[in-house]
């Protein structure tokens, strides 16, 4: 059997792959009386007279929501709020896995903006956190907005910044390979979707002066009547001199690369107009934009894709157990971009100087300390 | 330490009463390359392809979503989604214990029975059907009504209809005792709430005549301003010799009571004044309306309560894990009256006919056959 074939085998016999059991003892008339009926009232009251006793006496302490409308599922496009059940369902088992944190898949049957919306804060008192998953941009980037103003509780676009944290990280590691500095780096991102913005943000955040953000058009200019809103608004902090071309324009003189966009549309040659020991994250979904190898052969310097069949994998399974277990544990009401930085480089620091390399620059997706130190880091920068 | 205390203690000491687990394996690499990318994309694919697919990929085929607005808890009234999370977490928790679904509580930070129908419609896609909870009366008749329309599963008042399932089953059985047939029973059902107006509906649809409803101002007549939408309609097929006056009117000659009102308002006069081998069902939080004790003593031949420490438990625990088990396994688009008279009797067949006696009229709660008994009856209906 090939892996398609296994997968889909894997989910018929399990007949999904998450399940919901009580924690406490409930076989007996006895525990009945204290974990339902007569005794339940009690915390009941208690919640009822102070809200804040809902973190003490439920599950909303350690529970997310991974909430989808099914528009943009991993390479498969707008599939539907049933068809991106599996994916939530994977999710939230490695919410538990990885962190240690309840979730429970909430697939919307709607993509209207303003019904997710007040949709995700009616149904917010059983959570201590949202993770919004596989929502289309622009969309994404106002849901998130508008429901962290909304909600006391954290809501966090994974495909957002989960996927930006840990390029962070990782640049932050390949950067001390290749002994440049921030600052003098020219940076192409490709793909001005969720997670290329969202990393473009990052980027910029961290310090990156000189930053071009590329689409299918290539340079992202201010007045191109193809931008969305957000696309729009990234042009008055990206591209500072003002270049206009295709991608391989943008990508002359360039040291840091990063591709979220389409599996081969970065050639060997676009890699030789780069800077000296250049640094690449090409993330596409299922192939990168360029082989590692081919990259290497054309004067790469680091390499990083998001699969695990290569060095360097960027996955986002390193941010979000972490990151929600961190602002869950320090009763976070929205997660800042001091929280996510302390993420980016508390994963850095996850590999050993001695062992940082060309093919590691990132953490082990199954080093069993990544979400402890991660939430500790997180827990750190909570105002 | 009391109840009370030890019940705090315990939702202390678990945080919350849910865990949500992978029940996969999701520990290497290879794991996740199946439950999680690039594998989950083929389930997805399948999905897209044929909804119906869903039920075999997804939990979506066994799990249940604990619906509440927090309007009607238990003894403690309207106190809102967040203080009402103990009460569905517990639900949640007997679900699985008793009847091997899954089940997740959603509480609605929303009373408008408009907002609940869109945002349950809208959260359905994980769901194989729908509890409804703790929800005030009458605005809990709609709501079922319209998501019934709304959706293709499932959507189950239980406090409506569990309540009434279970009510039928022990009245079943009390007859045999006593030797009366419903035909010539007459039948009084104290409290025109949600509970009390769905026991009014089943009794009627078993095939009593004779039945008289009640709430605080007494008979419940035609025309009387105080009366919500549905208690009005409930004049029309209940009280048909249009008797008025209180309920100790309303008891005198009565063969059957029902009450789901309040502790202690049934005197042992008004037991007296019933017909001879009366039957009560005194379910009224914490407290009976009247105690079984007096009531025998005034004449009383059977006495159920919703207290497990009293003989004849009228516990909805012996009807919503197997009712959502048969209508999950049979993929019920709705639980029809057929289905629910059929619980009622497979309940009441549960009690073997030489164990039958005043003191033993339900199955015990903990019978480990009682949800996959039920489940088969309910199966055996679905159209």
């Amino acid at each position: 059997m090939n892996i398609k074939e296994k997968s889909l085998e894997l989910h018929k016999q399990w007949n999904g792959k998450l399940e919901v059991n009580a924690k406490c003892p409930v076989s007996s008339s006895e525990d009945l009386a204290l974990a339902y009926t007569p005794g339940v009232a009690e915390p009941c009251r208690a919640i009822a007279r102070d809200p804040e006793e809902v973190y003490r006496y439920t599950i909303k302490s350690n529970t997310v929501g991974v909430v989808s409308d099914g528009s943009a599922v991993l390479g498969l496009g707008n599939i539907g709020a049933l068809a991106a059940m599996p994916v939530m369902e994977g999710k939230a088992a490695l919410f538990k896995e990885f962190g240690g944190v309840n979730a429970f898949p909430i697939c919307l049957d709607t993509q209207d903006t303003e019904e997710i919306i007040e949709t995700v804060v009616r149904i917010a008192p059983a959570f201590g956190g949202i993770n919004l998953e596989d929502i289309s941009a622009p969309r994404c980037f106002e849901i998130e907005e508008r429901l962290n103003q909304l909600l006391d509780i954290p809501v966090f676009h994974d495909d957002q910044h989960g996927t930006a944290i840990v390029v962070l990280a990782g640049i932050i590691n390949a950067l001390k390979i290749v002994g440049k500095k921030k600052e003098d780096c020219k940076v192409v991102v490709n793909g001005a979707g969720s997670a290329g913005i969202a990393i473009a943000k990052m980027l910029l955040s961290y310090g990156f002066k000189d930053l071009t953000l590329c689409d299918r058009q290539g340079i992202l200019c201010s007045g191109d009547p193809q931008l969305n809103w957000m696309q729009e608004k990234m042009t008055a902090v990206t591209n500072l001199s003002h270049k206009t071309g295709t991608l391989a324009d943008a990508m002359k003189g360039a040291d840091i690369f990063v591709g979220v966009s389409a599996p081969g549309i970065v050639s060997s040659d676009m890699v030789r107009s780069m800077a000296k020991d250049s640094i690449l994250f090409t993330m596409a979904n299922p192939d990168p934009e360029i082989l590692p190898d081919l990259a290497k052969e054309a004067g790469a310097r680091v390499v990083g894709t998001g699969r695990s069949d290569f060095p360097n994998q960027v996955n986002n399974v390193l941010v979000f157990p972490g990151i929600f277990k961190g602002a869950l544990e320090g009763r976070a009401s929205s997660i800042t971009e001091e929280m996510k930085l302390a993420a980016a480089h508390a994963i850095a620091g996850l590999v050993p100087e001695n062992e940082l390399c060309e093919t590691n620059i990132l953490p082990h997706a199954f080093d069993p300390q990544i979400a402890e130190v991660v939430s500790q880091a997180v827990k750190g920068h909570i105002r």
